[in-house]
Order: C-alpha cells, then structure tokens, then sequence
C-alpha cells in the first residue's frame, strides 16, 4: 500500500506520528527556504512542508515538483502554527522526511480549482482532470450515496433488484431506438431499450411482484439542451396494487432522499390532478416552492365591451407582489417574452396597484376602476402588486402564463417557500390526439391503464379517457412517471388499435406480452424516476452532465474519447451492412 | 392493496383472522364437497378451503378455476387438521368466503412444477412461465442478495459505485465489438463495451480512489456453450495499492460471499503461481476440492529403454485411489477420452496396484517391478489405487492430464474435501506467443502492468516476462481476474508497440489514455468478479442462463421477444446503412 493514512484524516491526535501519505499536488508555494504543498486525494489535503534546513537534498527535489505531480511522501505528524480552522487536518502539517515521485504531470489544459478557467468543451475533453475539481467530485460522490439510499430504501421494502436485457429488439414508439446489428444473425438487429418497460411487466407476470433497478436506458433523439443519448432510471414496478399503493411507497421514498440527501422533512407530498395544474401553474410540472398561482378571471371580465376578452376561451391572471413600480422597460420586455417565438403569445395586459391606492392598466379603455377593483380582489391584490393578463384559448392561454410564471419567478428572484417541494400530478388524459394525422399517441406509453370507470370511453369517446397514470415533480422538474398497467389482453388490444396498430405490427412487436398475459397476470403498476436529474436537483446543478461521470456533449459526443467513430471495413463486412452513399 | 399479508406469513399466530391474499393457483383438488386450492406467490403456498355447505355459489365459482389463474380472496384463517410441518403456512388454512378472479389462465405449454416436463426451448419463450418455478425464482432472488452483498462490502471498504458509459468507441481487441450506428453522425459508430477497463483507469487518474460497478459488458463472440453475449460483471479498481493490497481487499471479499450467501467459512485463500497451478493440476483453473495432484515422474522413467518417454519433454502422473480393479472397458473408454480430437493426446498409460500387492501395467514390456515400485512411491500410490501417465511435449502432456484429472473427477464421483475452494493464480505471463503470426498478444490486456523486477525484459525477451496479472478461481471456475495497470506513458506505448500496434492506431484508439497519463496518473490496479459465474456457482446451476432473468440462447437469440429481428426501412436509412446483398 502506497499510503498509511489518506489525505483527509489527519489531526491533531496524530501528532509525531510517522505517516505515509499519497495524492496530487494542489498548490506548492516556495518561501525561500521553506516549501509548502498541499497534498490532495478524494478525502481532502493535508499540508507538507519541507525545510531546507533540514534536508537540503529533499529540498532541491521538492522544487522540481508542479502542480498535479503524484507524490507519495514520508514524514512527522506536526501542530501547525497557522491553523486552519475550515479543514479537517487544518491543525497539522507533515514534516517531509522522504518524497518518492510515483508520477510526473505537466501543466493542465485549465487549472483543478473550483472556479476553473477551462471552457466546457475543454473540461469534457480531459473529463478525468475536470472531475479532480471539488464540485465535480463531491457531485460524484452525492450520486453514489443516492444511489445507495435508494437501494436502501427499496430493498427495506421488499423489493427485489433484477437485471433485464440490453439487447433487445426495436420497437419504435415515440423516440428512437438505437440498434445494433447482428454478426451472427445476419440482417437482424437488436436494439438498445428505451425502458425495461415490457420486462418488468414480464417480471410481474413470473410473480416477482416487487422489481427494481437503477438501469441505463438509450433513446436517440434529435439532442436538445441537458439530454443525454444514454441516462440511468430507476425503474420499479409492483404487483396486485393500485394507484394509492404507488403514491403512498414512492412518496415514502422520495421523502426519504430530501431527508437523507436534502437534509430536510417533508410532511406529505401533495397531489394535484393534471388539469388543475394546468390551471393553477399552467404547467404539469408546477414548481411549488413558490406560490403563485393563476386565477381565472373570465367571470368578472367578459362582456365589459372589451373584445379580445370577449372572444377568449380563457382569461388567466398572475399577481405578482411588491412590484407596482415596476419601469416601463421592464413591461416591455415581459411583453416581448410573452411574444417570442417559443412563448408564442400574443400580447401582456397588466394592472398595476399603486401604493396610492389607484389602478394603473393597459386596459384602462375597457374597464372602470370598480371593474379593475374586482380583479385585483379576485387576484388577491394588495397596493404596489402587479398582476399580468393572458387571454385567448384555454391550452395556449395556460402555456403562455405558466411560462411568465417561471420567468416572473427567476426575473424578480423570488424566494422559494422552502428548498424541496414535490408534488403528484394525477389523472392525466389517456390519449393526445394529433389533429394534423387525426391520430391519437399515448399520452404515458401504450401499456397504461384507463381509470376504470374510463374504459367504456374507449370505444365512444377514447380521446377523454383519463388514465391511472401519474408523474412526480420536484421543484418544477418531473423527476418520475409511471402508471397502473393494463393486464387483459383484451383492454391492450384495443389500446394499440387505437393506437392505429395493424394486427400484424401488434403481433410482431408486442406479440410475447399479448402472448404471457394468456398464463395469469396479476394486476401491477410502476414508476420510473429520472436518476440523472435527481442528482442534479440535490447537487444543486442545473444540467445533468454535470452529474454524470463521463457525459457525452448535446450532439451526442464524448470529446474525451473521441466518440462516435469510424470503423474499420472488416467489422462492417462482418456486420453484413455498408454505409449508404 | 389487493391483499392484507402475502402467501408465506400467516401462521397459527393468526387464527381467527380475517385477511385478504392475491396470488397464483399452483393446485386445486376438487374433493367432491371440498374444494382445496394451493395459492402462491413469491413468498410461498397457502392452503384455501371452499366448502359447498358454507357457499354453494362460492363452491361453483371455485369449480371454474384453473392452475395459474390469479385469485384474490377474503377469508379467515383456521387451523388445519392436517398440518403440513414442511411448510411456514402448514399448520393454517383459510376458510375463503369470498373470490375474485383477477385473471383467468389457459393451460400453461408446461407444467409449473420443480420437475417441469418442459423442453429448454420451450422455457426460454415463455421465461416468465419458467421463472414461476420455485428453483428458478430463489436464483433470482439468490443473484439479488449476492449483489447486495457484493455492494455492501464494497461500500463498507469505501468504494464509490459510479457508471462508466455504454456508447462507447469501437477498440477491437481480442473479442469482437456489438456497434451502434450513429443518426445524427452519419456513417460514425459506438461500440458497447466489452468492459469498462479504460474508463475506470481514467476514474483513478482523476482521483476516485476506489470504484466499483456492476455492469453489463457486451462481447460479439462465436457462441459457445454457456456464453451470453451480454454478462454482468463486478468491475473494481483501486490507487496507490500493489498486488497484495488486491489479495487482501478481494479475498476478504470472496470469504464474505462463501460466507454470508454460502454458509462456509474460509480461513484464508491461497495462492499458486500460474507456472504451479499448470504444473500440479494442468489447468490454470485448479479446481481445488479435490486433491488428486499431478506428479512429475521424468527423474524416474527416463532412460529406461521406453522410448516415448525417453523423447518426452515431460511425464505427468495421477493417482486415482481405490479403483484398482476398473474394466478393461472403463480404461478403454478413458483411452478414448485422451485421444478424442477436443482432448487431443495420443494415447493413456497406466499402473494398477493390485490388492494383493503386486502391480500391473501397460508398459510392462519396458519396466520391471522395482522400476514401477518407485513411480508407485512417488505417486504415493497404495494398494487398490491405480496410476494414469501422460507424456510428451509439457505444455500439451499437463493440459491432456489435466483434462483426465476433470474427468476422473466426474466419472468416479471423487467427493469434495470441501464446499469452496477459491483459490489466487498469480505470476501469468505478461505476453502469449502466437507462432503462426510471429506475434505477441496481451495474456490479460494491454494495460497491465510486468513484474517491476521484469520491466527491462521487454527490451530483450518480451515473451518471457511475468505479469502483475491475476485470476481468482473458485471449484475450478475463474470467477474473476485482474492485474495491476501501467500507469505510465513510456511503458504503455512500448507495450502497444510490442502488439503489434502501429502509432496511429495508438493513437486513435487509446489516445485519450496517454493523454490522461501525462497529467499525474497514480499506480492503480483492479479486478473483474464474473457476476453471472458466482451466482451459478452458489445456486448450484451448471449454466449462467439458470440465474439470468431473461438469457439468450446459445446462438444469441431471445426467444421470447424474438429478437434480433428485422428492422424498418426507414430505420435503416436514417442510420444511413444498407445490408450488405
């Protein structure tokens, strides 16, 4: 062994304790006839110091050394005469009596310190010096103890960890599959899962009634911001329950992780259905931590002579407080978000409540001060808020004030309520249908259930069946999904029709799930959190690269590796497939 | 909650209760009034009782049933008259009062039974049918707790479990890459990996310390008898450790596993040179619950006039006791077994030592009584036993007794002196000597590091250098192996170079590796536990498919889901491949 101690362990009970220590050179500083260095590994640094007074030799050695060099170093627990008090080993240093260079380094790309001076590209390119900076590492780290917990956590509930397969077969259904041709099945491809879903309900159907696994799962997308081709899930599944079942285990767990992870109680996790967060947060992923909720105020504003209202399948107001001063620069700009392309709205109406007392609006044509007086009552106004109006139909309507409210929420830094809030977003529609293909699409995936007293719906009115599906959001982020599967070959048959299936294209894709639900399957349900982003929620990181060891950048590159690639002719012509011209 | 307990908990605690079960109908006996149904899942039977005088309607709807139907049931719990000491529910039964059929079963394509009458094919399509059997669950469950104990203890020895990726590049060495296509890189390649071997010594250069994963690999090879193309493996790597830091992390490791899933107790795991181990059991997988060692028997039998032995570059021995008296037919057979073309020798000497003392040979014409008195003593022969020789060049003489030794092993039932026998093979060469290409290949891998004391020998005989490389074999089975890793420039090119590789080809595949090296890489090593192998060995299964959920066959197919299959034309083209005509 290179070390007798780590880095990180020594004080001042070790004093005069002859120690071998071993890591990277942080810092070396040379004041004159004394060296400093400080020597680092994963459990933290410890402080050498050579004399010259005392072994010129190892003092000229030390002088040679540079930043990032490997030392394994011998010597003497001593007191420090500076102490510092923010470090562990703050109160000692070692008397340096023998240093053996395991390995030389020259200078890094960009230096190993917290704020570092190295672009992204840069920093993934020579990701192993980019993960020895202490954010980076302690993020690794973090995922390592959630991934315990969560284990931890399931394993205390019976849960069982089974491996399903990564070669599997393609079956595209929203995203992509990534495949893999076959050498030995010449012309056959495998695929890569999108989710062990289909396994785990096969796993159900053998009886192993509580599944789990934190499992890599690959779709190819077109690469948008914070998506990687390849991200870990934790995937469960659970027989003979219902949907309180699901809610009641995993809000256990989720509670467990901020409290073990976060460091803080939650009571219980709330549960809202999926169209009364549309309305109250015009999002199904409302961010709770703050308040802000929308209010429809289409009762009190219709038919005042004021058109645009008039004709409005909704009108949503946003109250946002202390705020009334606000510059006309600043309206403007909301304005011009609420009309940016990816908004897509088409204006911004406000109120301002002067700390006077009066009303200033833009829609002061339209209405009276007793008219605008309703509002702000209904808006829960005070003097100096401001409250922001959308109107038009009810969707795009609750898109576009849902979107200002995230952007009032960042824009006037409004302070969260409390650190975590997670919430259950319920009753989601079974379908989305596609107007331009006039088709509908599984609004979760095709194996979710339709409430029961939904499944009539199926044959009349498919497209307002409402699902036993649901999601889990935490601070504003859907940090898992699932829902209660059908079990009846009947019910899924009908949904892939619905789903536009032919017969054949239902037989040759899922033909062994309609096939096992023949032989007794028990009713089960599930969920799969997003790992990646539930570390990058307790890291306090916005994108999950920085989260995940070695990430591939957003157009699917790993630049340290230089991946993808090309491949040699011999391997294609094994593979028995050419590149197309 | 479709159930208030589970079918292996209630017990004469709980008479009098009244309690809801879901689960499998494993057997149902219709005795005229008295209707019995065995109910199951995975936690084990319980008995139901429907009696036509309590409810007739009841009794009928229970007629209906099947085997493999999915029941939930109301009931109170009784004591039975006839107790089933067996079995943790087998002094209860429950007086069902009311059933619901969750789900109905066709008559299963085999019987869900320990001894099912079902072919391999037919179990592996239906895995979820076959995973119904009792051996076949408690491996699942089996392979779980071994995972969770494998985590704990590395957890315990401060190992951070962190993922390496799966879309990796393609770095053909030894077996063959599975490639991915890339869409949104036209005609650029990922390769899964075949390990994570690169990644988790660039986790070591960035300073993690101590890593482990389980983790799928993935290698495209011609399939062979108990191969899966994808397999789990134990991947660990530890700094600043040396050979015998390994040996002792490790084997504190396979002790605990004998321990805690095995039941046994190992004092201490010895080790055996690579050079001992081929010498002593003709195999560098000695399967050490036997003993029945190889004897070298040169000093005595040359120059005596015999002359295969005499132009023998060796003379392998084993004494098989007590079976003096074997067949003229059995040694036949056993001759047969030699020279069969998968054994390839060329013929099989022997010696009987006869019960009354006197001796009896196949080589009597060359050898007189007193010649074969000293091969009997240095064989420790005694009366009854009877001695096999094997001769000829020493590499071929010690791999054919070898195989004999397995085979004696098997065919005369030898008992094991112990459960486990895990067992260290150290010292393996660094390089093996491919004749016909006048090439070196890597024994292990690239990476690993010579012998310090062998370091120059790579200048002058490469082929004679012994490696700091390392298998761990337990009951003949490698079930892991590893090495300590270059961790300098200068050394892993010259290695590369010596394979044969040329500076681009350095470059382009194992770039990113000589890079990390110039910034500080600390000296590192590891090893790789098969996961799938261990479970096997502790469920007592021949083949790995046993302890997989969902295996493939031997010609790498999933018989259940069908895969690899075809893929669409225009998955095909969006990947920007053809097939090949």
């Amino acid at each position: 062994m290179h070390r007798s101690h780590n880095c990180g362990e020594l004080n001042i009970k070790n004093i005069n304790q002859e120690v071998v220590l071993s890591g990277w050179v942080q810092n070396i500083r040379d004041l004159g006839g004394m060296i400093f260095i400080d020597l680092r590994d994963r459990y933290g640094i410890t402080q050498l110091t050579v004399d010259i007074n005392q072994n010129e030799n190892l003092f000229q050695k030390a002088k040679n050394i540079g930043r990032e060099f490997v030392l394994k170093i011998n010597g003497i627990v001593q007191e420090r005469t500076n102490k510092n008090k923010k470090i562990n080993t703050g109160e000692i240093e070692i008397i340096v009596n023998k240093i053996n260079i395991l390995s030389e380094s020259e200078t890094p790309p960009f230096t190993i310190e917290e704020n570092t001076d190295g672009g992204e590209e840069m920093r993934l390119k020579h990701r192993y010096l980019d993960l020895r900076r202490k954010t980076m590492s302690e993020n690794i780290i973090l995922r390592h103890k959630i991934a315990q917990e969560t284990r931890n956590f399931l394993i205390r509930n019976n849960f069982l960890e089974i491996e399903t397969p990564f070669l599997i077969k393609s079956t595209p259904e929203g995203a992509r599959d990534f495949v893999v041709p076959s050498r030995l099945n010449k012309g056959f491809f495998y695929a890569l899962p999108q989710s062990p879903q289909t396994f785990k309900q096969l796993l159900m159907v053998a009886g192993f009634d509580r599944y789990f696994q934190l499992v890599k799962c690959f779709r190819d997308e077109d690469f948008r911001a914070d998506r990687q081709p390849e991200f870990t899930q934790i995937d469960c599944e659970m027989s003979f329950v219902e949907e309180e079942d699901i809610y009641s285990v995993f809000s256990q767990y989720v509670k467990n992780i901020i409290k073990e992870i976060g460091g803080e109680e939650i009571k219980e996790i709330p549960k809202m259905t999926f169209a009364e967060s549309i309305d109250l947060y015009g999002s199904d992923k409302p961010d709770l931590r703050f308040d802000l909720k929308i209010k429809n105020i289409d009762s009190i504003c219709k038919n005042k002579g004021f058109n645009v209202f008039d004709k409005s399948e909704n009108i949503s107001a946003l109250c946002l407080k202390g705020n009334s001063g606000i510059s006309r620069k600043i309206l403007d700009s909301l304005t011009e978000f609420v009309k940016s392309p990816q908004i897509g709205g088409s204006g911004l109406i406000y109120i301002k409540c002067n700390l006077d007392g009066s009303l200033k609006s833009s829609i002061d044509k339209f209405f009276n001060e007793s008219d605008l007086k309703n509002i702000q009552n209904m808006c829960d106004a005070k003097k100096d808020d401001i409250i922001f109006i959308i109107c038009g139909g009810y969707k795009k309507t609750k898109q576009i004030i849902g979107d200002l409210r995230i952007e009032l929420i960042k824009r006037f830094q409004i302070e969260p309520k409390n650190k975590f809030a997670p919430v259950w977003i319920t009753d989601f529609p079974l379908f989305d249908f596609d107007k331009e293909k006039q088709q509908l699409h599984a609004m979760h995936h095709p194996f979710t259930a339709p409430k029961n007293e939904d499944v009539e719906k199926l044959n009349t009115a498919p497209e307002e069946a409402i699902a036993q599906a649901y999601d889990i959001v935490l601070n504003g982020q859907e940090i898992g999904g699932g829902s209660i599967r059908i079990f009846d070959r009947k019910t899924q048959n009908k949904i892939f029709e619905l789903l536009g299936l032919s017969e054949n294209e239902i037989k040759s894709k899922f033909g062994f799930l309609l096939e096992a639900f023949k032989y007794g399957a028990p009713p089960h349900g599930g969920i799969a959190f997003g790992f990646d982003r539930i570390c990058a929620i307790m890291s306090n990181e916005k994108s999950i690269r920085d989260v995940i060891a070695f990430p591939k950048n957003n157009s699917g590159k790993d630049l340290m590796i230089d991946s993808p690639s090309l491949i040699d002719d011999d391997q294609l012509k094994d593979l028995n497939i050419k590149l197309s011209e």
